[in-house]
């Protein structure tokens, strides 16, 4: 921090890196209380696909509007034109085709594990992001900054503990199999995202979303059709949406940019120590918001992740 | 690691330190099994007390036995006579005294606690032995190091949680406020135990130990006229003793042993991470002897103790 001083550019960036990390973590913790709050308001009857469908299209909506501000301002010049080359769109794909495996492959693992064991086991996630992160984009971690990784992947898993949790020892073989191949997906899935938005740097981050979103559009729709094809015949579209339905949409949409923009502008450990942090923000906004009880476990864990989110910043500065 | 090679004292004292430290963890990771294995053996009948009592009585034979082997080879000099100044042993009662009010308060708290609750809550001593080692001897650990202290108290805490232990959160404040008393009782007594034994680096510590131990076997005198004065008038002293209780006393009396070495050739947190250690060693061999199961919380606990130690031994290295 004591470098900051002098150089303005520095200092911008730094500016733009802490805004967009904040803004992914307020959004992903309204997130999840979005999620209880509709519980609460009974289940959702809407098709999940169509919603992801609809987040996919809301995200290319607002990059396309936010470059027409931009085209309107500035011309419409190299960097910010929307027409690509072969070269650059070929990979933008890849990233929207590991989610689809993923999502696919989500409804299969429950037949090994339950829903909290799953959420336990996705913290997975944690490691695959940092070890593909030093494996995709050749980016060195120093060895106080894995220490710190292993203790957010700890302290995220011993926050989330209940009376229940030791289940999740039971499971059967295929079962960390599946979580083991979903956290590498997920995991690839964000690197070679920050992989394809940083190869051009000087590129615009919303044409670079853009391509990204119309690619998840693309594999969203074939989603819908394999899960939910009779569902959507049947009962039409929208059935089922409800004014939270849109909440969570939009709040879904604007997450996915600050996800775009914290890989352009920051990475994918950023990304991780933000969401993390968001998760045990979403506990303490719950005990005031629906009178949830915060656990020992919890404590420890935040202890633990605090920690992380220190030792990693200090880790940066002793390179 | 690497400064090691040249100097051989260096060296020889490294040998020592791991020495004295591989002991005091052995030798504490038995003892909690013996505790199991006397459990299981049936409830013992002894009177606590006493067996104090033995384990003192014990020490100072021993260090005086290690005393006279050292006057034959050595002779008797100005650092390894027995006898004192009253400028020397004015302070040798201090930590026993400390140790007395501790276990004396020990039977006040549990109308505030249960003993899980209690297990929980002694973790404090770890917090409190790193202030007061900060504070009285005046020694620095570096910002990873005191990061690494957090996280051994949050890591042993979590390798202890069950189901019940979020009871532990409905203390009241009474609970609390003992709870904090003795670990800072427990805090003082080590670190104020360092300072004499190294105020006098060159004194043989067999005899500080024998002066220590004295003033030991005094105030547990006292501990058990008040405590079991009856008992063992009817009773009988060594009333209800069997093998294993022999074993755990002698267990015991090296375990003290150990802890005055540590003192000597290393310091208090050493002797915090080497206990801490012994505990998760003594849960995993529990696991072949007796067939007890490894919750998740052990193996998180387990995770986030590990990487403390590691940071606490890279975080000496970069001071």
């Amino acid at each position: 921090m004591a470098k900051l001083g002098g150089n303005p550019l520095d200092r911008s960036k730094w500016q733009q890196k802490s805004i967009v990390t904040l803004a992914l973590t307020v959004l992903t913790s309204s997130q999840a209380i979005l999620i209880v709050w509709s519980k609460r308001a009974g289940k959702y009857e809407y098709s999940v696909t169509t919603a992801n469908f609809m987040v996919e299209t809301l995200k290319c909506v607002l990059s396309l509007a936010a470059l027409s501000r931009i085209w309107r301002s500035e011309g419409v010049t190299e960097d910010n034109k929307l027409s690509t080359t072969y070269d650059e769109v070929i990979v933008y794909p890849i990233p929207a085709a590991l989610y689809l495996v993923k999502n696919l492959l989500q409804y299969y693992i429950f037949a090994y594990v339950d829903a909290p064991g799953y959420q336990i086991l996705k913290n997975f996630n944690i490691i695959s992001t940092g070890i593909l992160y030093r494996i995709i984009l050749k980016k060195k971690l120093s060895e106080i900054q894995w220490a710190a990784f292993v203790l957010l992947c700890a302290g995220c898993t011993t926050a989330q503990l209940n009376s229940n949790s030791d289940r999740v020892l039971q499971t059967p073989f295929q079962g960390w199999l599946m979580a083991i191949i979903m956290a590498l997906l997920s995991g690839f899935a964000g690197v070679y995202t920050e992989a394809i938005i940083k190869k051009r740097p000087s590129r615009n981050v919303n044409v670079q979303n853009f391509w990204l979103y119309v690619f998840g559009m693309a594999f969203n729709a074939i989603a819908m059709l394999i899960q939910d094809f009779d569902a959507i015949a049947n009962k039409g579209f929208f059935h089922g949406y409800s004014f939270i339905t849109v909440l969570m949409i939009l709040n879904h949409a604007l997450s996915g940019i600050a996800v775009s923009m914290v890989l352009k502008y920051a990475d994918n450990i950023v990304k991780v120590y933000s969401t993390s942090v968001a998760m045990l923000l979403t506990a303490v906004v719950s005990v005031f918001l629906f009178g949830f009880h915060l656990s020992l476990a919890f404590f420890l864990g935040s202890t633990v992740v605090s920690v992380a989110v220190y030792l990693h910043s200090i880790g940066k500065l002793q390179k």
